[in-house]
């Protein structure tokens, strides 16, 4: 063990434990760091054992057994722990070293870090990387981002340990300066968060209105995974569904119904207000995710509202092929908005951005990894400056094929009493920006009545604006000071 | 005019002009200040003349010309311009002096420049002034909040400019320390979004799928303010829909349907992400007006999707009464979610939020003024500590007596094609706040298979947690570093 080690990883909770045995088990040899001892023991004497994995907890034996220039990979928790190892590895590098954020960081904070361990003649690396504990293990999809000239000495380690898929294609490709790489991993986890979503809703729909058990659901999904729905989110959760308990009954009866509220998925939420762009899937189901840990309150109102007795007299199996294409119809939906948000937020940050590369990064070893992201690399391929996915010719016709199914589903879904709130947000998406003529004409004059906002006209050039005194009361002064 | 004036104030686009005419139409002597001269000279010699009103373009005549403490109010741009008149005030002013930004200020600007005026010896005030151009001549809802000794000083000016309701409240009180009174604004400026936009929505569906022209919905709209909907909007869009271009036809007709898409209404959105709390409505309504800006990619989509026609063969009197319910129902949603937020951001804030007072500001002189808010002002005095404006005895009757409306309208839109996202929103929101098992159990699942994040049961305490090897093939770690 006197050899130096191809790369340093310091934190080893599952995520790092499990990258670390994905580049062992790859022949790089790696040094595994954690800040108690007892915690590096216990890996290197049980998943470790046999592996040529070197552990310590102390940071600078962590440096000092890494080849040059080193690469040093921190699977923290996000936020103020980042910045304090950096500061701790800062004294212990040499100039042309490489930091590697391998957590959940937020990409503002990717942005400056990369600034500041530029200035002090290092490298950075911000890098998402997506998969959970499997994908960890077996291989991620891998999104770095940061100092251009760090990815050489990168690359062949996370190309390594990625993912790949049936075309030989590696889910790991340089992604853009500073923060550009944990950016597109939030807007992975956005999608995911969406993805999600859509899945319980459709199961939710399926238990309440066509009242399927849990093995009937089991079997749709494992059906729903031969066709264009065919993903590792739709796989699982015929795994999740057919899982028995201890006691022989579903586990999925048992799980309470409140899901965790942080995180990335606010941030892609967020992002979207900030640069305009109409996330509203992704954005419900950070909502959803709100909702659904109000149990107690959701339990009062459960009992002051009365809830109607579901009927349902149609064919089910045809109803649960309407809920499949509904399904799939929000999903492109969806994807078309974190496109149109990528887009939007490369411009802001000077990125440039391969949107046919990103599919492919998540084509494999993610938690999105699915069939329909090599659509979407075929969309980029066919038109690199694609507007919208809906636009696509291959998206556009898939979902005139599913819109009367989504139609139906929601409105039977409404009518009924069961929440669809990412699959109508899709669909109200849909209808919106297919319409030429919205009501925001009423929106413009009730501004301009009450503010003097002023508005464009159909009948002149746009960027001339008027404004009506509607009362005749006001004055004549224009808006300069609100902007409501 | 040799005496001193009662008040400054400080730029005269229209909302400070029309504040200083109604200052002085109540007696108040008032120093109105402007950069420029001839805007100064424009104001005296045009709607001031013959009004008690000093002008000057020097911020020092302005300060020397005020009764101490002296009280000077800034209607100017929110961001940077607000911290340089601060800047400029700063060394003109005594012990005592109170610095008061009238402009739509995000709040927590309002709670740093509280802090810092303080930390300089002098007072603070941010306050939401609302009503438009009219409110601010007539009379204007007022939200202050900041420095609290500041308040006696100036209550006398601002509860005697503000509006009155039928019962002789006057619509403006202290809301509290620091950020509050923008704070307030703020989410009084979302609740103005959600509005709007539901009233675009109702306007949307009589269109397009009634047929109406603008004269019967305006007509509609007159009639409905004779309802439960009586309201400032629901008045000036009766006004706007029968309002005639110079050629005779409506003008709503020739308005362009692109809205502005910046401000306060992104900061609610924005907020609501950050405290949790499940803003849906107002979320899809700032959502709507990014859509409505992409108004040449919507003609292309447009294009490229075609619509089907759309049938109508019910009794349309009897429809446009379900359209009123489910604007009706979808508003008292909108309200209860921001009341969330109000509540959620107030505890974050350290904020002693009086909630019905606040309905009580909201009741006369601002945008979203109406009957409506006097009875949330009676939900509140019945049950100060209501968790959710749904469960009142008035609105959940209320509600209950539109829900099949409700259903009714979004099923026809989404039959239709027609979107209605806040309408749709806010009815998934009521169907998943009154549900007691929401699908979420299945996206714990999820995360657990993933990502070993861990689940609660229906059949243990909650808090304590538990971690599924789903597949056999993960470790036994539980994850500590990831939070998707």
């Amino acid at each position: 063990m006197n050899q130096l080690s191809d790369i340093g990883l310091t934190g080893l909770a599952v995520m790092g434990e499990n990258l670390v045995l994905n580049m062992a088990s790859k022949g790089f040899q790696v040094t595994a760091h954690a800040r108690q001892q007892s915690r590096v023991d216990e890996f290197l004497n049980g998943r470790a054992k046999h592996l040529p994995i070197i552990g310590t907890s102390d940071l600078k034996t962590l440096v000092q057994s890494l080849k040059k220039p080193r690469k040093i990979m921190m699977m923290i928790k996000a936020g103020d722990p980042v910045d304090q190892v950096i500061e701790q590895l800062l004294p212990l590098l040499e100039p042309g070293d490489i930091i590697i954020d391998g957590g959940n960081s937020h990409f503002p904070d990717t942005i400056r870090r990369t600034k500041y361990v530029e200035s002090k003649g290092f490298l950075y690396i911000g890098t998402g990387v997506s998969g959970g504990e499997e994908g960890a293990l077996l291989g991620p999809s891998i999104m770095p981002g940061g100092s251009p000239s760090a990815w050489p000495h990168v690359k062949p380690i996370f190309q390594g340990i990625a993912a790949k898929v049936e075309d030989c294609s590696i889910c790991c490709d340089w992604v853009g300066e500073d923060g550009a790489g944990h950016f597109v991993k939030m807007v992975h986890n956005g999608i995911e968060y969406g993805d999600i979503q859509l899945i319980t809703e459709a199961y939710h729909v399926m238990r309440e209105i066509l009242k399927l058990s849990a093995d009937e659901m089991a079997e749709v999904f494992i059906a729903w995974n031969k066709t264009e729905l065919d993903s590792y989110l739709i796989e699982i959760t015929g795994d999740i569904l057919s899982f028995k308990d201890e006691d022989g009954h579903p586990l999925i009866d048992k799980i309470l119904d409140t899901a965790g509220q942080k995180g990335t998925g606010k941030w892609t939420a967020v992002q979207s207000l900030e640069d305009s762009v109409p996330l509203t899937l992704i954005t419900e189901a950070v909502y959803a995710r709100f909702i659904s840990s109000l149990k107690d309150e959701r339990i009062t109102a459960s009992q002051v509202f009365t809830s109607k007795p579901i009927k349902f007299e149609g064919n089910k199996q045809a109803f649960i092929e309407k809920i499949r294409k509904a399904l799939y119809a929000a999903k492109i939906v969806s994807y078309a908005q974190g496109y149109a948000l990528m887009r939007a937020s490369a411009k802001t940050n000077h990125w440039n951005l391969n949107y046919g590369g990103i599919a492919l990064m998540w084509r494999g070893g993610c938690i999105i990894r699915s069939a329909f992201l090599g659509k979407i690399k075929e969309a980029f391929d066919l038109n690199p400056d694609l507007l919208n996915l809906l636009l696509d010719p291959y998206f556009k016709q898939a979902i005139e094929n599913m819109t009367d199914a989504w139609r139906e589903v929601i409105s039977t879904a409404v009518l009924n009493g069961i929440p669809t709130p990412a699959m109508s947000a899709a669909l109200n998406y849909f209808d919106s920006y297919r319409t030429k003529n919205l009501p925001a004409n009423l929106l413009q004059a009730q501004r301009d009545y009450f503010g003097a906002h002023t508005y464009e006209r159909i009948d002149q050039p746009r960027g001339v604006f008027f404004h009506t005194n509607w009362t005749g009361r006001g004055g004549k002064t224009s808006s300069t000071t609100y902007n409501v």
